[in-house]
């Protein structure tokens, strides 16, 4: 199958029937997950695996009791940096030198552009910016669950605060960002699935554009 | 190929070519952009294409000349909603209703209750919200790009006002988010292909976490 046919299959199922998925099935999608592209390859995020039932509960709760947080089979809770800091970019940046055998010091301009460029924004614009980049690995896992013909269900509905304390990310460095359960449809109880997929038609979704559409013809001639 | 084959195929490709992409797979790319899922189903996001060589030099000098938006064959600009409305809100909910052949005040409650959320969080907060869906597009995106095996360069170093102004995106209600140029990597000229592909280890980023790991035991056996 491809990309638009798994996109086409999937939808954010409702009710989930509590089976499991194989363990290589998960690994599948983790890794899909790890293998998202982040802005300058910070990686600023990170996923927590759960499939302990005592703690779906206490989450479910904090997740306006969304049954499919509990009949998962694993839930993924994506959590990403509250800020940057010079230690934070600075242990990836020296790792991927490793990797790549070069100096530390390659990499050291690059580092001082865009910490002075994020800090100009302000910390919260810090944490949305580094929340962005866990959506595209969130991304990423949906497509690959899809593949799998794994159920998963996007959900942003949730007290982020109060998971963070749940989970201990408070004062961590991270924030959670989105969650994902992982599962099977309970296709005989979940009232989305028979409802059309809908998306904004092509023609409203995609604008064509030409140097014409900014410019005067007539300015345009002068230069 | 698989996802995970085509996550390690792609990288942030630095240097293109030039060629064009044929037509299907442009439509390819943009249809995988449009199927995905975004929070409500309100796709508050749209994408616009550019091949003009003319428009692309201007976007390059706004972009910190960044060769790839030249050499591309067609750049794509994301653009998300800068704030949440009731009428845009209602414009979607009731094209949806329309598909599914349901009265429009389905929606209603559900609708009250995500403005009445997103607007307690401000219109800033809103802005980020719908961009992070933008990224869940952008992502799709991507990974479709790399399944056609077209080369793609996920940007977001640009300046988005100025951007927005050539695009005359300022006051239409949407703000550009990520640009992608599509094309055909430079393979002799290109940096960045020969170099490891670098992720941090799975280790560092997949934990497990159980009700174990959150409460002291002594405390759970008293329940």
């Amino acid at each position: 199958m491809s990309l638009i046919e798994d996109l086409n299959w999937r939808y954010a199922t409702k009710k989930m029937n509590g089976t499991m998925i194989p363990q290589e099935k998960l690994d599948y999608i983790l890794e899909a997950a790890r293998m998202a592209p982040s802005s300058s390859g910070l990686q600023q995020y990170k996923i927590i695996v759960i499939s302990d039932k005592g703690l779906l509960e206490r989450i479910k709760r904090v997740a306006y009791n969304q049954s499919q947080v509990t009949e998962c089979s694993h839930l993924l809770v994506f959590a990403a940096w509250d800020e940057y800091t010079d230690q934070r970019v600075s242990t990836v940046f020296n790792y991927t030198m490793d990797q790549r055998d070069l100096p530390y010091s390659t990499m050291d301009d690059y580092k001082t552009t865009i910490l002075n460029l994020f800090s100009s924004r302000g910390k919260e614009w810090e944490a949305h910016h580094a929340a962005k980049q866990s959506y595209i690995s969130f991304a990423m896992a949906i497509a690959a669950a899809a593949e799998q013909k794994i159920d998963a269900t996007p959900i942003e509905g949730f007290d982020s605060d109060t998971l963070d304390e749940l989970l201990k990310l408070t004062h961590s460095g991270y924030k959670s960002t989105v969650i994902l359960p992982l599962g099977y449809r309970d296709a005989e109880n979940d009232w989305l699935l028979d409802m059309k997929k809908v998306r904004t038609p092509r023609e409203s979704f995609i604008t064509e554009m030409t140097l014409e559409d900014i410019v005067d013809l007539e300015d345009l001639s002068r230069k």
